[in-house]
């Protein structure tokens, strides 16, 4: 593997937030615009926040997650206005509304459920503790994501050009990103020498979003159609596969974009490390194994077309499952801000949640 | 693996033909425009079939020996013309710059010698000679492919679902197809339940081009995005994983579409027997080994953009290579029209064209 060269600045700071919460409203950058445009929605209601989640507005399982709190804070400020001390009477169903926005990433009930917490301990004035909550969420995020950074970057032995897949950067959480943060901190200590973005199709998050956010930051990329990543691994250039996830389930198997699975297989056979970064809010203990985890399909046309352009004959059909799941067996460590988990397994991932419950490292 | 709906009409007829000699001029379905346009071209100099095979206006490597060969009359034609009896001196210039179209499908260079050796042994009329050889190398694809589909649909020993990779129908040969064919065969035989087509990045041949055959010809067939071809394999649904091949080396090593490495190496991991399908004329004897193979790398706009519009941020890279190699331990069976070679190996090659010379099946 050859040199890498060493950045001009350090790339341990990202310069993008996707989602800002200013003078009582939602600020969304329009991810369904990227890179050609760079646009903000204000959202002042928690339907047009549910909308924005659903028609991918703000996508990427944290990101989800920090939305859907502000999104409970604008229901809750309406309710308190219409209906007082009753307020929480309706705010369960525009909770119900916006965890139903999206089904794969977990991050959005983990995020709903914490508010609700919130709402229980609230007193007088329960907008305000609601705002500071999601306000918490978030910032806790971009320190999480930080903290996963340098957990996952520790684990590089020497300089090496990394594949990635979708969009896991500053987009897709509340700031500097899981895999992307564990590419950026891995690069500022000059691990990597080049970034292989896998474009992501349907929705092109690679191409569209990684691109940018890796541009925007100086650090060295390419990006690649997703099925040409088995063959670039097999000419030896490729020290680490990394991806996010959108659930893990209790067993250590991942959720995650679809094509994330098919890396997993490809990064086993060449005897690739295959590492998953996510927070600990994206584990669902619930879920036992990835069959159990509900698997989004979307509309075949972005199989079909690219931004809204058929390419197949009218009348063709598609399959167009958004995320698929890796068998914990496939995943050589899982990061997390309460640490990590090598070659995780149901008896790994339960010892990694009572840390991160004790609140020790 | 459930049952396979009776086809109404026997599907190993096939509708479309891409390459057409007629009135001395060579006519080509234009596959830049397909599905949403049906345009011919009409070519007279063999200037024009160069560019044609360069900008795939044809692509698939049996089409594309198959246009060189009537290049090389179009060629001979004008030297004739101009040269009288000494038209050989500068028609071997001409044969170079179509051999030089295209680096990785051999068929191109196996058409053009064949043409050569037509030369070599016609007499007063060397162009219609040539036509004739022109002809018989286009009609003999078909026949092969034909071959190759029955030996391949024998192959099934149950109904089941195939995955499938870019475009290898009657677009991509003289007509019917190399693993389209098998798949035309083998759903004749009610052993097809149904096709999944890998849209095949960048290009897309598998959205535009197999989608709008296989519909033509009524063979149930969904479009999914390459990368989630490992997740559909995953589900037990899949019976066969079939592709063609622009150039197999003498261990049996297959070059193709980039994405069927991918595939290869996600069938094994599946325990999916991997078939490539392709005329002994993709076949080179010349190349030990897969490493040998020259892999053609097209212009990064490919993959930073969909169907001509940039989709990644201006000044973005790309690695864009369009084939890829598949080592012979990854493929369970080589089907010819010559025979079938399972686990091909160095041996198993030599044998195969031994027969093929031979004449004998």
């Amino acid at each position: 593997m050859s040199e890498a060269v060493r950045p001009e600045t350090p790339a341990n700071v990202d310069t993008v937030r996707a989602i800002e919460w200013r003078d009582g409203e939602l600020r969304l950058l329009d991810q369904r615009l990227l890179p050609s445009e760079e646009r903000y929605l204000r959202l002042r209601d928690f339907e047009a926040v549910a909308d924005a989640i659903r028609d991918l507005v703000v996508r990427g399982a944290p990101a989800i997650g920090i939305t859907a709190a502000y999104g409970a804070v604008l229901a809750a400020r309406r309710r308190v206005e219409a209906d007082g001390d009753g307020w929480r009477r309706n705010w369960e169903a525009d909770l119900k509304t916006l965890g139903k926005a999206r089904p794969t990433a977990i991050n959005l009930a983990w995020a709903l459920e914490r508010m609700r917490r919130a709402a229980d301990a609230a007193g007088d004035d329960p907008v305000t503790a609601l705002e500071a909550e999601a306000r918490h969420i978030h910032e806790s995020d971009v320190a999480a994501n930080h903290r996963m950074g340098e957990l996952g970057a520790a684990l590089f032995e020497e300089p090496a050009a990394v594949v990635t897949h979708c969009n896991t950067g500053s987009l897709a959480t509340g700031g500097y990103g899981t895999a992307l943060g564990v590419i950026r901190s891995a690069w500022a200590r000059g691990m990597v020498t080049e970034v292989f973005a896998g474009e992501t199709r349907p929705w092109l998050q690679g191409a569209r979003l990684s691109a940018w956010e890796l541009q925007r930051d100086g650090i060295p990329s390419r990006v690649i159609a997703d099925a040409a990543a088995a063959s670039l691994m097999r000419t030896g250039r490729v020290g680490w596969v990394i991806t996010g996830a959108d659930r893990v389930a209790a067993n250590g198997d991942v959720a995650n974009k679809i094509g994330t699975y098919a890396l997993a297989v490809a990064a086993r056979h060449h005897g690739i490390p295959f590492m998953v970064v996510a927070p600990v809010s994206t584990i669902d203990p619930e879920v036992p194994d990835g069959s159990a985890i509900p698997i989004e399909e979307r509309d075949p046309s972005e199989v079909l077309g690219y931004g809204g352009r058929p390419t197949a004959p009218s009348g063709a059909r598609a399959w167009n499952p958004v995320f698929d799941v890796t068998p914990a067996e496939l995943v050589s460590v899982l990061v997390t801000e309460a640490g990590i988990v090598e070659n995780p397994d149901e008896a790994g991932i339960r010892q990694l949640l009572e840390t991160a419950k004790r609140g020790v490292e």
